[in-house]
């Protein structure tokens, strides 16, 4: 379809457009040449030179000795990408635990963090400080020595207004209109050199991220990543990019309502597939005699999932069917995802994945069963290989990848002797 | 998301590419000085004279007397599209009808027929007959007189395989993997001085892009377009982009299910939305004493709907019962959407627009109830103002926008005075 913009680039932030590109063009072709980055990017050498020297100062790229040609003579000076310099930071605040993982420029993982914390009781306010809490430790973390951060990705299961930074509504957090980037930028004012930039994004975008970016299923461009906590949110990724909609909302498959007068939903609906196969809904089915009273301690809710993984391997009755049950509504609600968008594949996550070898058949034969295209066009439905970390990981992810949309908050960094000769902790 | 490309252009095609760049900055901008492409592209003057040449004698652009600027002095030449010389076909085949458009470069409509067609019973070779015999009389009539028809799209309703040019499954139709692209090629080889391209997609996602580019929402962004036939699909906008999924065949509402053990459809399962809402179940449901022992005359569906509009009209209660039903399901079918992809409007077509004013109440208040996100994400429902020809206006609209992409059928045309003189039927 036609884009309104007329050329190859817009009028604004050439410069800082074209320091992104160049950052991408490293990373596709590392260790690289300046005169194959021009190349590539069809800028001229010299304009390369500058930017390159650009990236260098602010700790993106870095000068290698190797050659990835061989030639004779002198080997060239090549580029890459400088992972010693720069972190990003993706927090997972779910309804009974915070993920918190650190990565570098080449999004290798400098630390990963999984802390239980009942975030509903908690409510917004506490939760914003133990998130700062939980940033300050990072950063003062040795893996993070000496590095930059570039800036800080909190994943929330709920709608998320994301240019605003603001949780319109998470009901399984009880949250409502919540103006999180802002609570946390307050926080967090002085908890690094400069101040940190925050990203609010829904966690079923961020999961669908780091799946595109590193799962098993990476550079699959047409997925969908499902989330498995309390709630059940989904990521589309179409085309390598993440569908937000028209206000940010996509993605809400735990509310499509699967079948009329249902059980109840977090939401104050009936029959939503969270109600029939979000975690919660599942634990009770496979495990009655934990909620005696209907009685749940949500910061319990791994311990009840490794509960429910025991009984089913030892094939008892009430687990094994009611995570069959599960499954069939799981993938009713992703024959929907298969009729509507159509994607080469949809992924489960979170707690689903201990739980798949169980939910998986029922969920792959509920897909088959209301797909109108033949073979379902092409979808498979696995697990992630990225477990409760995997939203955390996507928005760390997402702030290195905003780098490269020439998206650059570093200031031409103070050249540091330590800084230069570290390795690198991880 | 990253795009693999790492530089503005890719490397192949520069040249087509930038044809298709100037074309639509003159789109943009016209009427429009030669400097001011220049400017707005960023591509140098000498190559933008070169470019605007050849587009000249291809028929695309042409110079006109009048400065859009109020300058002193001698006016400077300016550009703007040549609306006399080309023309592209679109055709839609339904259950019931084919309709016909002819579109010139500014997407002004050269002609519209509607032919009452039972395609059904015709058949699919029946059915390319009859498609390439109306190509044969738009080719030859006045209206299109000393033009070069660029191509021609074919909408229908079912799966496409729009690169393979394949009716992958057409249930409404009773088509099954009908190659349509060859059969259509090989009926037209000598409809037209040189063979005319031909583009075969589903008529959902044409009726979506005639929306975005010339109905009442025009440059609505992410907007649904939901035919309203005897099947029911839906085209997906997003970001003004077509969302087709890894297969193509993404927007298969109509086969979504709706409801276990509903009413048989077309596709073989039950309670699809189709079964539930499609216009042949509303006219069964809506005229009872019409449909004595379920046969259904399809040639007469048009006939059928005014009869239905007619009772509604006279508040007749069988009648206005089942367009509120109907339109109820409908609603909770665009909640879905709403909930799944967000998007800023969802837009009834085809027969649902008689029938609205019955359909929308119910329709509205259905969205209302199942959408999750608050005030349905923005979502308004609204009605097509393109009526039946619709998907047909999509596809002649979607070969002159493959121009601008830098898809250019034509070779130089050999310069023509009689075209060039001639003021363009409509």
């Amino acid at each position: 379809m036609r884009d309104m913009r007329v050329g190859p680039t817009g009028f604004h932030d050439v410069r800082e457009a074209n320091l992104g590109t160049v950052l991408r063009a490293v990373r596709t072709l590392a260790p690289c040449s300046r005169a194959a980055v021009a190349a590539a990017t069809g800028l001229n050498k010299t304009t390369v030179s500058s930017l390159v020297a650009d990236l260098i100062a602010r700790g993106l790229l870095c000068e290698t000795g190797e050659s990835a040609e061989r030639r004779v003579g002198r080997p060239g000076v090549m580029l890459a990408l400088d992972g010693l310099t720069i972190a990003a930071i993706g927090i997972e605040v779910n309804v009974d635990y915070l993920s918190v993982v650190a990565v570098d420029l080449l999004e290798r993982d400098l630390l990963t963090r999984h802390i239980a914390f009942d975030a509903r009781s908690a409510g917004a306010d506490a939760c914003a400080h133990r998130i700062a809490d939980a940033v300050r430790a990072v950063v003062a973390d040795p893996a993070l020595s000496h590095r930059s951060v570039i800036g800080l990705s909190v994943a929330v299961p709920g709608l998320v207004d994301s240019p605003g930074g603001i949780v319109t509504r998470a009901p399984n957090l009880a949250w409502r209109g919540t103006p999180l980037r802002s609570l946390l930028e307050e926080l967090l004012h002085d908890a690094a050199p400069s101040p940190i930039p925050v990203l609010v994004d829904n966690d079923a975008n961020l999961g669908a991220v780091a799946e595109y970016r590193g799962g098993h299923l990476a550079r699959t461009g047409d997925l969908v990543y499902i989330t498995g906590e309390v709630g059940i949110g989904a990521g589309l990724l179409m085309n390598g990019e993440l569908l937000r909609g028209s206000a940010g909302f996509a993605g809400e498959i735990g509310h499509v309502r699967m079948v009329e007068d249902g059980p109840a939903c977090g939401c104050g609906r009936r029959g939503c597939l969270e109600a029939l196969a979000g975690i919660e809904s599942i634990l009770r089915a496979a495990l009655p005699d934990r909620f005696p009273a209907g009685a749940l301690t949500r910061a319990d809710l791994a311990d009840l999932v490794e509960t429910a993984v025991d009984r089913a391997a030892a094939e008892e009755p009430t687990a094994v069917e009611a995570l069959h049950t599960a499954g069939t509504w799981l993938g009713r609600g992703a024959a929907m995802l298969v009729n509507l968008v159509n994607p080469a594949a949809v992924v489960l996550g979170g707690y689903f994945v201990p739980l798949a070898p169980w939910l998986l058949p029922s969920c792959r034969s509920g897909v088959r069963e209301l797909a109108f295209a033949p073979d379902a066009g092409g979808c498979f439905v696995e697990t992630s290989s990225l477990g409760l970390s995997a939203a955390a990981r996507g928005g760390a992810v997402a702030m290195v990848d905003a780098l490269e949309s020439g998206r650059l908050p570093l200031p031409p960094r103070q050249v540091d002797g330590v800084a230069a000769a570290d390795e690198g902790a991880s």
